[in-house]
C-alpha cells in the first residue's frame, strides 16, 4: 500500500526534510560521550523522586492517577510561577502552560504561529531540534549569525530592514537560546537584549525565548528577555529537564494569555497527572535555590576541565568560546572537516557532534564542532579530550 | 496586544469552533457524576504503581530519568504487543507508537491525514473530544448515523456512492469506536465489520478504529476491525486509561510502519520515561488477563444496577440501548430537551452529558442523554437513577 497517497499536504511537505535525529551519530557502547546534551547521572534526584512518588500516591491515593482532580497538577503551576519569579518573571497562571519539555512548546508556538506563507527567524548556528520543527511548518528560515556575544542584532536589523525594502515578508517571530545558547554557549550581551525588544516593536515580530540553560549560570544569571519585556512580545519556553531530570517530560511557556488560550487548544496529549504531580511533590519538598547552587559547583568546575583539557591536548590553532554557564562549548578546528573525522573520534572512543548540524546551510560549516561536559564525568571529559587531541595532531 | 494577528491561518479557521470542552458542565461538588467516563476509583492500583515506580528506580536508577536509556521504555512497546495480540492484533515494533493516551494518537492521525480539502466521516453520534480535533484540520466532516448494531454500513455505501457519482471528494478517513462505542455503549455487528472493510477498499479510505473499551466486554469481545484487515487500511487507536489509569496517558497507534514513520515525524513530545517505564514494571508483575476479568465483573454489575435503575425509576417512555461492554448508556427521553434539564438534574445532584454534544449538527438531538456507570458506585448509581427519575416526572 502507498501510505503517502493518503496524506495531508502539509505533511507532505515537511517529509521532504531530514528525518528527525537524522544527524545523530550510532555511538559505539564504551564511548566517552561529550555528544549528549544530558544531564549528569550523578546529579539525577532518584531517591527524591521515588520518595516524591511514593507520598504523593499515599497521600492522595488514585487522584493522580486519573484524568484531573489531583491538586498537585494544579500545583506544579505554583511551583513553575515560583521558578520563573527566579528568572525576573511574574506572570499569572492563565499565562502559563505546561508542556511536554520544551520541545513540545516550541512545537505547539509554531503550530499556532507559522504556516508555509510565514517566515521564522533563527541564531545560527541554533538548536537543531528546533530547526527541524519548524521545517515542518514552513521552508521560509532565515538565519541571523551568532558571535560571542549572541546573536548579531545589528546584522539581523539590516536583515529586516533590506527584507522591508524590498516588500519580503518580515519574521513572524524569532527563535533565540539568549542564555547559555545551545550549541555554542554564548550568551547575548543586555545591550544586545535591549536592542532585540526595539526590534521586536520596530519590525513587530515575536520573540521565542528559549530559555533551557538560563538557571545554570556559573556566576549570576543575566536578565531574560521576557523580564524586559514591556510590549508582551516574548514568549518564554523553560524546561525541567536540564535542572531536575528530562525523562519526567516538563517544560512551559510563559505567555500572554491569548497565547496560552491557542496554546491549549492544540495541546491534545492533555496533562499528564502521575508524573506532573509527583514532580509537584518533590519541588514541594526540596530547597530549590540549594539544589541550583550544587549543579552550578558541578557544571562549572567540570567545564574548569574541559577548558583546562582543550588547552593541554588540542593544537594552538584551535579556538572556542569559554561559557558562562550552561552544558557546551563550541570549537573551531581551522580547515577541518568535523563529519569527516568524527568516524576517527568513534573509533578513538570519543563522541561529538559535527558543527554544521546546527546550521541551515551546512555548506562551509565543516569547521566547526559542539562539545558538551554535562554528562561525562571530569576524569572522562580529560580523557575525551585527550582522544580527541590524538585524532587531531 | 492584538494575539490573533499573528496567528497561523489552520489555527485562525480552527479557532472559529467552540473551545475544547465548551460541552462539559461545570459540577456542583457533591454531585453523583454519571457524566464522567473516568474509571472507578476503587479500581485504580494505586500501590501497585507505586511499588512499580520505586522497584524502577532501585533498579535502574538513574536510567527513567533521561530522555532514553531506560530499556524499559521500549519494554513498553513489548507489553502492548501483548495486549495488541489478545485482541487478534498481530504487529512488529515499527508498526506500533507509543503516544500520551488516545487523543493524541487521534490528534497525529489527524495531523498526517486531514486537510482543510479533505474529508473525514464519523460516526453520529460520536466522541466528542474526536470531533474536536478534526475540526482544527477541516471543516469538512460527514456524520454516518448509529443505530443499535453500531455504523450503519448500508448508509455509509450510499453516501459514499452519492458522492462519487456527484464528483465529491471522498472520506480521507473514517472514525470509528466499533466495539462498546462512546456515548451509545453499542457494538458493530461482524457483518456491518466486514462490510465497513469491503467499502474501505471500494472507496479507498482509511478506518481509524478507537478501541479504548474494547477489552471491557462483559462476554466476549468481538474481534477487531484491525483483526479482520488484510489491506492494511485499519490504524488502530488503544489506551490503558480504561483498564489501569489514565493519568499514566498510555495510548498507542498499531498501523502499516509507514503510517508510523511519518506520525513519529511528528510527536514532539518524544518519549515519557517516567511514567512509561513505571507502566512496563506494573504490566511485568501483573497477571493482566485476571485484573480484566475483574474489571469486567465489576463494571458488568455496575451497568446491571444501572439498567435496573432505569427500569425502576425512568418513566415507561424512555428507552435505551443495553450494552455488551464499555462505560456507557444511551437514553432516550421522547420530546425532552436534555440540555435544558440538565441544570435541574445538577440542582437535585446528578450529572450526565445532553446527547447533543455528539453530534456535528446539534439541531433536533435533544432527546438524548449519555450516561457512564463507570465512577460511581453501585449505591450512587441507584441514588443517582432516582434523582433523575424526579427531574423527569
Amino acid at each position: 500500500m502507498n501510505v503517502e497517497s493518503y496524506f495531508s499536504k502539509n505533511i507532505k511537505a515537511a517529509l521532504q526534510n531530514d528525518p528527525p535525529g537524522a544527524w545523530m551519530p550510532e555511538l559505539p557502547e564504551d564511548c566517552i560521550r561529550l555528544s549528549s546534551g544530558y544531564p549528569d547521572p550523578a546529579l539525577m534526584p532518584v531517591e527524591e523522586l521515588k520518595d516524591a512518588a511514593a507520598r504523593l500516591l499515599d497521600e492522595e491515593k488514585d487522584l493522580p492517577l486519573h484524568y484531573l482532580g489531583s491538586p498537585r497538577v494544579q500545583g506544579l503551576k505554583q511551583q513553575i510561577l515560583k521558578r520563573l519569579a527566579e528568572r525576573g518573571i511574574y506572570v499569572r497562571e492563565d499565562q502559563l502552560l505546561i508542556t511536554s519539555g520544551a520541545c513540545q512548546a516550541i512545537d505547539l508556538i509554531a503550530r499556532i504561529l507559522l504556516d508555509e506563507q510565514a517566515v521564522v527567524a533563527v541564531e545560527e548556528p541554533t538548536y537543531m531540534e528546533a530547526l527541524e520543527i519548524f521545517k515542518n511548518y514552513t521552508n521560509q528560515i532565515i538565519g541571523i549569525p551568532v558571535d560571542e556575544d549572541g546573536i548579531q542584532t545589528v546584522r539581523f536589523e539590516d536583515i529586516l530592514e533590506e527584507r522591508k525594502q524590498a516588500g519580503l515578508t518580515l519574521p513572524r517571530f524569532l527563535y533565540t537560546i539568549p542564555t547559555f545558547q545551545n550549541p555554542t554557549g554564548t550568551t547575548l550581551t543586555t545591550e544586545r537584549r535591549k536592542h532585540l525588544l526595539e526590534l521586536s516593536t520596530k519590525f513587530d515580530f515575536l520573540i521565542l525565548e528559549d530559555d533551557a540553560y538560563g538557571e545554570l549560570a556559573f556566576g549570576e544569571s543575566p536578565q531574560t528577555l521576557k523580564s524586559l519585556d514591556k510590549q508582551g512580545k516574548v514568549l518564554h519556553a523553560g524546561s525541567l529537564s536540564k535542572v531536575v531530570a528530562p525523562g519526567m517530560r516538563i517544560g512551559w511557556v510563559a505567555a500572554d494569555s491569548g497565547f496560552i488560550k491557542a496554546l491549549e487548544w492544540f495541546k491534545k496529549d492533555l496533562d499528564h497527572p502521575f508524573a506532573q504531580s509527583t514532580m509537584t511533590v518533590y519541588l514541594e519538598k526540596i530547597d530549590f535555590q540549594n539544589r541550583l547552587g550544587h549543579l552550578k559547583d558541578v557544571y562549572r568546575a567540570k567545564c574548569d576541565v574541559l577548558i583546562r583539557s582543550l588547552e593541554q591536548f588540542l593544537p594552538e590553532s584551535v579556538s572556542w568560546y569559554v561559557p558562562k554557564g550552561g552544558y557546551f562549548v563550541w570549537i573551531r578546528i581551522p580547515d577541518a572537516d568535523t563529519s569527516q573525522l568524527l568516524s576517527e573520534a568513534l573509533d578513538k572512543g570519543v563522541s561529538y557532534i559535527p558543527g554544521k548540524y546546527f546550521f541551515l546551510d551546512q555548506q562551509d560549516r565543516s569547521e566547526f564542532l559542539r562539545l558538551s561536559f554535562s554528562h561525562a564525568d571530569e576524569k572522562d571529559i580529560i580523557e575525551g579530550i585527550r582522544r580527541l587531541g590524538e585524532v587531531l595532531y
